[in-house]
This record gives C-alpha cells, structure tokens and sequence, in this order.
C-alpha cells in the first residue's frame, strides 16, 4: 500500500489519526531542527513535518529530497501551529515517523508553480511536467466533467453513443483528409474522417433515431494558432424533428453544462438571423457581451462628398461616453490597423463629438449642424464617437466588424464572467466563389434548405440560388462558434439537385457519396443534428482563448508533438509493405 | 412536429388519446374493408388500422405504402379486439385520421426481421437495413449501457476520461502501425497508436492518478474472423498502487457492469497462476464453465511402452459418465481433428471404463488391472473415457487445451448464461522467440517482474530469465480473455535493463522510447494498469461469439468496409502533396 489518504484529503478533524501518504516534493524547508516538505498529488498539498530532535533518520532523509522527488511517508495527523488559510489541508500537518523515497527526479527544466517561468515551447516538450501545474491540470479535470455530464444529459434524453470508424473514404469535398495506406489493398487508402458527418446520417437511415459520439477529428489544414490536427467534437444526430427540436434540445444540453460544471444558470438564448448577425456585427458569431452596434449610413449621402456618395454602403457604430479616450494618434493607430492586409479597409471616418466642438474627418464636407443631426438620428451625443467605414456591403460590414472587437479590447469593454448565448439561424445555404467560379455549400452538402425555399433549388439564376436559405444553425458564446448544425436533405432527388448545384458531375456524387446516395433509397427518415467543437466548448466556458490548454497533448503550429516527437521517418521495410515510396521535391 | 409518442410506449392508459407517430412500415395486411400497418421504430411496433368505409383516403393510402417506407400518421388510441400479448403495444392500434408518406422506399434487400433471409456479406453492404433489426440494433443499445456504466463508474471512483492523441510515432514493436503521411512534414509519417500504452504511462508521471479512456485502437495485422483493424478498449492506469488495488478495481467495475447491465451478481472472482492454468487447463484463458481438468500421467512410464517411456510428458483429462458417447469412428474422427496442422498433435490415447470392458489404444501395453488402478487414482471409473496426449510438455498442454474445448463443445458440456470469471496471474515476463533468437516481452516491455523476481533480471542465463514472473494479470471470463495489464516499471535503470534483454540497442530504446525514458528521470511514480476490449466484453456478456456484432460499421477480413467502399484509390495530388508515390508489385 501506497496511501491511506491524498494530498488534499486530511481536516483538523483526522489530528490524531495514522496516516500514510504518497506524491511528489513540492518544496523542502529547512528550520533549524524542523524540516518541512510540501507534498503534492492530484488533489492538493500536505505539509510534512520533520524534527530533528525527534526522528534524525527521517529529517535527514527528508534534507535529500528534491524538487519532484516521489516520496511515500507515514505518521500521524496533528494540528499546525501556524495555519495556511489559503490550503483545504492548511489546518493540519503530517509528524512524519518514516519516509521512503520511491523515486528521485532531475531538477525540473521550469517551476511546477500556478505561474511557471517555462516558455511555451519547453513546456510542450515535457508535458508530463507541465501538466502537474495546477492550471493545466484544472483543465484536464473540468474537460473531464464537461464529456461526462454531456453523456449523461444525452443518454438521459435517449441518446445513444454509437461508435463510427475512424479509417474511412477519402473525400475531396472540404477541408484536406489525412490518408492512411491499405497493405492489405495495395494502392488503395483510407482517410481519416473529418466528422462522422455521412455515418451519423446513415445511423438515421438505420432507424437509431438518436444518436451522439464524443469523436476525434482530423484536418489536414495548415495550422493557425487556435487550430488542431486533431480535435474532438460532440457530434449529434436525431431523426423525425424539425430545427426547433434541435435548437430546444441542444440550449437544453448547453444549459446543463453551464449549471452542473460552472453553477451558471443561463437564461433562454435569443435567436438571430445570419442576415442580421451580419447587418449589426459584421459577423456571424457576434460577441453580444458588449454593445456597438452599427448602424446603416446612407442618410449621409448627398451632401457632395463624393467617396460618401459613391460608396456601395456606409456602416458606423457608437461608441458612447468614449470621445475623449482617442486621440489623433490612437485615431491614426487604428487608420493603420484597419488598413492592415488582414483586414484590407481602405480608410476610417470617426466624427467625435465633444463637449464643446465637433471634430471629425469629414468636417469639410458636414457641417456642425448636419452631424449633430446625424448623431440624434443614431443615438450618438456629447461625449460620443462614431466609426464609420465604407465600400463594398459584405467586405465593409467584415471589415466593422474586426474593428468593432477590437474597439471593445482597447476600451476594455468586454466583462469578464458573463456568457452571451445566442443562436444564429437561417444561413445561406450556398456560398459563390469567385475563384472557383461555381458555389461551395456553405455549412456542408447535406444542408437542406428551409422549407420556403426549397423551390429555389429549381432555378439556374444565380442571385435566386445565393438567396436560398438554409435550415442550418450555430450556437454562438460570447463571439465564438461553438456549435453548428443543419437539418439534413432526406430525399435523394433533393439531395442529387445539390450536388448538381455544387458541380458534382453525377460521376463524382456516386463515387464519393453513392452509399449515402444509396441509403436515402431505403426509407430515410427527416433528420438533421448539431456537433459541437468540445475544445473549443470548455475553453469559452472558463473563459480562456486558446483551445491548446484544454488538449493534454497538443501538437504546435507544425503538426508535431515535440514530447514524443512525431511525425518521423519510418522503416523501408514498412513503406514496402505499403506499396508506396517517398517522392521528396529535391529543391524547393 | 413528427410524432407525439414513439412505436413503443402506447399502452391500454392511453386509450382515447390523440396521437402522432412516425416510423418505418413493417408490413400492411389488407383484410375485406380494413387495412393494418405495422409501424415500427427504434423503441417497438405500434398497429396502424385503417377503414375504408371510415376513412377512405387514409386507407387507399396505406395500401400504397411499401416495406420500409417512412409514414407519419396521426390517430386516436383505442383498444384492439384481438391483442397481442408478445408486444409491449399489443393491447391498443392507433385509429388513423391522417397518413403522410414522409419517404419512399425500395424493397430492401433482405427481410427485417429478427431472422433475416440476408447473408452476411449482404447485410454488411447494406449495414444500414440490418442495424434496423432488433438483434442488431440491441447490440448497439446493450454497448452504449456498458460504455456509459463504465465510464459511471470510474469517474465515481475518481478516475479522469483524458483523451490521448490519435496521430503519434510509429514504433516497431509489438504489432504493425497503420501509418498516416505527414504533409506539412515531407518524408516523416504519423502512427495510429495499437494503445494509448505510453501516453497512459506519460500521464502517471504527470501526476494524474486514475485515468480510464474508452478510445479506438489500430492494428494493421492479417485479419481473422474476431480481429479487426479498429477496436475499442477500456483504457485504464492508477499510480501509487499495487497489483491487488487493481485487481480489487476492476472486479468492482466487472460486477458493477454484470450488476447493472444484465443483473447478474457475479461471485469475488477466483485467481490462477499461469503455470497452473496451464498445467490444469492447457491455456492461459480457461474456460472454467467445464470441468475436465488435466492430470499428469508419468506415472503410466514403465510398463515397456517407449512412447510413453520416453516422452518428455504426458497429460489426459477424464471425461465422466460419455464413455458411451464416442465411437470407433468418433475416436477415429477427434484423431483427425487432433491431426490438422492447427492442432499438430501426432495421436489420441484413449481408455475406455465400458460397464463390462475396459477398451485402450494402449490395451497391449495395459492390462485391466493396470487400467483399472489407474483409473482409481485419476478418478476415472466404469462409463468414463480418458483421453490422454503426450510429447514435448508446452506443445502437449496447449494441444490438449484445445482438446478440451472441442470435447466440451461436442458433448454440449458448456451451460448457458452461466459466468465463470477468473483472474489469471504471475504470468512469466519474458518469452523465448527460437525464430528471432532473442526474448519478447510476454505482455509488453514495460511491465515490471514481481518484486521477488526482481534480481533475476540482472542474470544472463536464459533459463534463469525464462522464470521471472512478471506482475501481469489477465481477466478471463467463460474462456475469452477480457483485460489484461501490468504494473510497471517506473525505474528508468529497470527500464533500460529491460530493453537490454529485449535486445533493444541503447540507440533503438532511445529513438523509439526516449520520452518515456526521459520522463522516468522526473519522478516517475509506482504505476500500473489494464485494458479491457470492449467490443469483446459486450460480445461475452450477452453470451455470443463475434465481436463484429458489436461494431457499429466493422470492416469484412480483408480490411474493408464494404457499405462505403473503402479504401479506395486516392487523387495523384493528394499523393504529391504528402510526397509520396506508389510502388505496386507489377507481378505477384
């Protein structure tokens, strides 16, 4: 036996009691004739105490311990004379009688500390270390609690966890596949999948009714900072309902989360339409925790101010009570941030209204008047400033809306704690690349169309089709997506039009999606679903930003775990039995 | 909205009740003016009536309505005249107002029907029909209960679900990796991990205690019937514990899945050394549902019968009471069977204890007497047959294992719904490979030998190596192996010794291991843990034999999963973006 209790388990009310514990040497202290060792496991940090006087054998052994050694000691529980209000365990310490080193450690390359002093990259690369930081252990913990309750809430609402195959068909719809060779099948490969997306319909057909798998997925993208080769969705799937049954069942699930894993209580989540998510935010995830919402300027027109006369469409916001924070350097600042590639706006208006004048950069052609009309119309007064941007509607309302986040960082206007649900609805179904020169379906080709639009299907303008809605959805929490999901087209006919639309020749459909063209020939039943990024999902619920904390082993920006080093070079004799070999580009 | 109540929850109560219910139709039958459907869904069948005086429309609807096509009909429940009592529903039929056909069907390939007309091959093309069979579609259910109790389970007992990653490093060792090319890393490959072993490891040095992870594993060997290339395991690993916090573990998680799931309470489970599993059973898997222990018979030596005088050992089990049982040709027809290259074994001895007779292949050899004193002390008596095989002592055990189950097989000798776990321990550490001239891990390199054993490992002598007992356990029930795991090492130095006898080179354990290694040097605590299959748990709880029954979509014995067609050949570019080629054999 190991331990008779954890590192985080003894009250003032164990003093007496004989104990034996087991963990790590978080520090040792030397007073004197005492010695002192924190001693850390999982559950937290109990202090140990050595008295030279008392028991030299164990002092001394305690006087070898390192940082990180592993330790197991037995004594007896009693009450500290100085206690630790900061420690559950803080009332008590251990009168250590023996203590045994199970193993010796290296002095760790950073400090097993809240704050550490490594530098991300040395911590990846000793994870196992990382990881005994209490805030990276946290996340593990709570990831933990958010899949157990998620399967809970599910299974109680009849959901069943059905397993899908991870080595699968290649599709070259969408992002890039992971492809694994066949040695039984040479020259052939499986993919690894990038959803469950066509097995969880194929388990509709299959009658299963309601179905869920917290699943890995895999995208072969190159990687941006918050992006993962591999990621983990809550995907779910449900037969014989409309949309509303989903958004009702899955605000359900969402709630639970919040109120078993955080004991937040969320109110009903308001629903917005994508079109007017765009119109107000300039975004289809908008972060609803602050306010700025814009405003359509084209009463500003016809005063002879030609770029404003000319313009596709002038949006603005109100940044209330604000005008004195930017000054023409902070303006000019963010004249430059917006003008950044990443962005791409051709310029910025502001008009700031102080308390005594009016200053802004169309002052030319406005009079004092004329703004001060403009401003009562949108609600902007003393002590206001107003943004406004202009061009092209869909890039400029972008455009305004990277610019109203970052409006809100610099004011610091985004509250911490608070979680801004909202459903967005009615998305476009298709999306016109101009590139390509043909349409992309914009949340994925199984989307039906709502309802009222089907019709729309039939025509080959493409203005009616791009106004085809779709009955797809995102759940939206303070601006970041955090699920997305459709009603699926059930009806082959409807499903064969689709893919036309999308320019699958009837060659390509049957090739890549014929089992699940197949299947919808046997009685598939209406269904649709939603799939949630869990990742993502706990990192929003605690308030954090990158999705890399909540992996126990992310990979970096290459692809490659640096702990164990991978990807690396393989055997000959492997890439033989694969039937493939390396064809490396010589120069670059 | 498409239904009010499911296929399977309607009862007598509810009778007067307006209802909506969506599904599959099972059958219509038309009888004079009525029409009946059968509509079913995942939850049971409902009775649809329709009348044709009442209700013309409907009717004439119903009786265009084919097998498995999707119906949504609303209706009053009202009691039926002639009840089913084999249905949940039989007592009600919902009186239909309303009939829409929301799909279309073709006549499916095969009936759906608990027994289906399909062959396998058949029903595997179209998984989606046969997973609408009740047989099927409860497997599925019965998984999803164990998986979720599972999981229940161990989070109650403080274990964290930690997902590990799914694209690692390929290692020679052990089974062969499917591979996954690395684009943004030219010439370097990913491995799909055979099990999270290292990075469970990884995670007690980490500090966290108790994980479990329920998480697909790969393996790209030849397929047999029961093996396929994707699997499922309960992945488990606890530090600061010893085998038997372990073993008393996951028993509790055993009789909690018996419990729970099929009501069964199962006894503390029994516990057999390896040795004597072999020695009794000729397997280290027995099947303890049976009798038919083995005996060891060198005491039959000198009598002048130089086969058995001069073979290195000789086993026999005593079958009771079946003397009669076994012809000359049944005799004749086991030899055979013993024959087959599987098996191998050069002959059959037997003694038959007939009312009047003694009968022997060794009666020349033997007289009665002699027979008849062996018998006594072998426990054999009049109306039992003994078979006995003999040659080199492991080759002999193993046969005769096989043996036994054939004979019990045969003579229906295995009850039903009986339950006969067992742990089976001290397995050796090391096997001898004569082909490679150079042991293997019986388990896998990082399972430490007993602390008894321990200074065995410093030894060069083959035999002194071959006896190390390692602390390995397996879990077996009704003769299938259902875990099995290890302590481990956590001494980087026993580690590394262990590789040695391995014949790891330093160079090979440092590139295939290295972060293991490197994280034994930073406190790595005393650790251990086990696997459970899970598809092959479920198979064995409810008493059948494939595993494949149990897999959602499992892949046919060359690898592939015929209802998708994968794999399948792949796009040139996706192989020059991940800069490889293939190179087919031209000819075979």
């Amino acid at each position: 036996m190991y331990r008779s209790h954890t590192c985080g388990e003894l009250r003032i009310s164990d003093v007496g009691k004989s104990v034996q514990l087991s963990g790590w040497v978080q520090i040792v202290r030397n007073l004197g004739g005492m010695s002192f060792i924190d001693l850390r496991d999982r559950y937290g940090i109990t202090q140990l105490a050595f008295n030279m006087e008392e028991n030299a054998s164990a002092c001394e052994m305690a006087r070898k311990c390192g940082r990180e050694f592993v330790i197991s000691v037995d004594g007896i529980v009693r009450e500290r004379s100085s206690k630790n209000p900061n420690r559950t365990t803080g009332d008590i310490e251990i009168a250590v009688a023996n203590l045994t080193i199970l193993n010796e450690s290296q002095v760790p390359p950073f400090t097993i500390e809240d704050e550490s002093d490594g530098g991300e990259e040395l911590r990846m690369r000793y994870r196992y270390l990382d990881i005994r930081r209490n805030p990276v252990k946290e996340k593990m913990i709570f990831r933990h609690q958010i899949a157990l309750e998620t399967r809970k809430y599910l299974s109680e609402h009849h959901f069943l966890e059905i397993e899908t195959p991870y080595l699968i068909k290649s599709t070259p719809e969408g992002a890039r596949d992971f492809i694994v060779p066949s040695r039984m099948n040479p020259g052939q490969f499986y993919a690894l999948p990038q959803s469950p997306q066509t097995f969880k319909q194929i388990l509709m057909v299959a009658g299963m009714d309601r179905y869920f798998q917290i699943v890995r997925c895999f995208r072969d993208e190159d990687l941006r900072a918050d992006r993962q080769p591999e990621f983990t969705q809550i995907d779910c799937e449900m037969a014989f309902v409309e949309q509303e049954d989903i958004l009702q069942t899955f605000e359900g699930l969402t709630k639970s989360l919040f109120k078993n894993c955080l004991n937040v209580t969320l109110p009903d989540f308001p629903r917005m339409d994508y079109d007017e998510a765009m119109e107000l935010y300039g975004s289809d995830k908008p972060d609803l925790r602050f306010d700025l919402k814009f405003v359509e300027l084209s009463r500003m027109k016809g005063k002879g101010f030609s770029i404003i006369d000319q313009a596709e469409s002038i949006y603005g916001f109100v940044v209330k009570d604000k005008e004195a924070a930017f000054s023409n350097k902070d303006i000019n600042d963010l004249t430059e941030w917006l003008k950044r590639p990443q962005i791409g706006a051709k310029g910025l208006i502001y008009i700031k209204f102080g308390t005594e004048t009016i200053k802004s950069s169309i002052g030319k052609f406005y009079n004092d008047q004329e703004l001060n009309d403009l401003g009562l119309e949108i609600g902007a007064s003393s002590g206001d400033i107003v943004f406004i941007l202009l061009g092209e509607k869909d890039k400029t309302l972008k455009q305004l809306g990277d610019f109203r986040l970052e409006i809100a960082r610099r004011l610091n206007l985004i509250p911490e704690g608070v979680f801004k649900p909202l459903w967005v609805v009615n998305f476009p179904l298709l999306e016109w690349n101009d590139e390509a020169q043909r349409f992309f379906a914009m949340h994925h080709p199984f989307t039906s169309p709502l309802p009222d639009d089907k019709h729309k299907m039939q025509s080959s303008d493409r203005t009616t089709l791009s106004s085809i809605r779709a009955a797809a959805y995102d759940l939206v929490i303070n601006g970041a997506e955090i699920g997305g999901g459709s009603i699926r087209i059930h009806d082959r006919n409807l499903q064969s039009k689709n893919f036309e639309i999308l320019g699958f020749s009837k060659e390509e459909a049957e090739k890549q999606f014929g089992f699940l063209l197949g299947a919808f020939e046997y009685g598939a039943p209406p269904h649709g679903g939603i799939a949630f990024g869990l990742d993502r999902l706990c990192t929003i619920m605690q308030g954090n930003t990158s999705i890399r904390d909540y992996i126990a082993f992310p990979k970096n920006n290459t692809g490659r775990d640096t702990m164990i080093d991978a990807p690396s070079s393989i055997d000959e004799k492997q890439l033989t039995e694969l039937s493939i070999q390396l064809k490396l580009e010589t120069q670059k």
